[in-house]
């Protein structure tokens, strides 16, 4: 992990102080990069964009991306913080991979966010918050994690599957296409 | 499941017979929806735009939402099918929730997405292809459910907790905050 430990200085806690009235003591083990992610998730809270959740990609020792929650200021399920910031980070280096960048988020990340993170093929996770914690204030992480972990027939989401015959065509003409585009 | 019948007439399967040159007999079990999703998931082959994946929501039994994968295209790795075919959907009804529609798409949804469709609270879900049918033209699909489940010591990319003590608070801001809008 590199951490330029110069950027200790330049964070503030000031964001901290102002939505709690509580000034946040940084430990020794403070991160800069994670200290900036749990600073968008109360900012974001004090400003009403979405749930208390913030995140920020960095790629070689730099932030190069941020995201809080949007899902309702936006009408997005989908604009979680990490989505966000890796959709920002690949808009930036016009790249759908994002090899040698590292995910700060201030909440472990939920299946869907998780499943992003694999599918950018980021090269280090840090998170604060557990899925467990999320829950506790209301969020559905945990109970997306055990879904997803349980056969379609258990789970709370009706699951059928339909013509496989038929969609195997495409999957045919992907294996046979000269020119595709792996990801 | 409400389908309208009538709208088997209109389905088509010239897409298909121009790909592949071979004309799809719809079964008795064709489902016109599913039907759809098929046949964008082979347009998108045939256009380059990214990997042989479709997806439809329908809503009072209309499509009211489409989407196709567009990861290459778009430099967006979350760009699939169905969280394309959901944030439409989200954005035509002005809502972060899908809670009277169905999503149908040509193959069982990667974890990102199915973590998309908990979070739009989808009625129900119907795929064709299975996660192991994309593994099996190179997608990650299967390879990203083991890593869910797995602890996150054993995950192939390096996952640290940091500073929890310090997010706590965005959390408790969360719990505190009267006029937020849940989730």
């Amino acid at each position: 992990m590199a951490i330029d430990n110069s950027l200790f200085g330049e964070y503030s806690s000031a964001a901290f102080s102002a939505y709690t009235g509580v000034r946040v003591i940084m430990t020794a083990a403070a991160n800069p990069f994670m200290a900036r992610a749990i600073e968008l998730s109360l900012e974001n809270v004090r400003s009403g964009c979405g749930g208390p959740f913030g995140a920020v990609i960095v790629r070689h020792g730099q932030i190069i991306a941020e995201g809080v929650n949007q899902v309702t200021s936006r009408n997005d399920p989908t604009a979680h913080a990490e989505v966000l910031a890796i959709r920002g980070a690949c808009a930036k280096l016009a790249s759908f991979e994002l090899k040698d960048c590292e995910l700060y988020t201030s909440c472990e990340p939920c299946p869907m966010c998780l499943g992003a993170i694999y599918w950018a093929r980021l090269a280090r996770l840090y998170y604060a918050n557990t899925a467990d914690d999320a829950a506790g204030i209301g969020f559905d992480d945990s109970f997306i994690y055990r879904e997803i972990q349980a056969v379609h027939a258990r789970r709370r989401i009706p699951t059928a599957q339909l013509m496989r015959d038929e969609a195997l065509a495409a999957f045919r003409a992907w294996a046979d296409k000269p020119d595709k585009i792996a990801y």
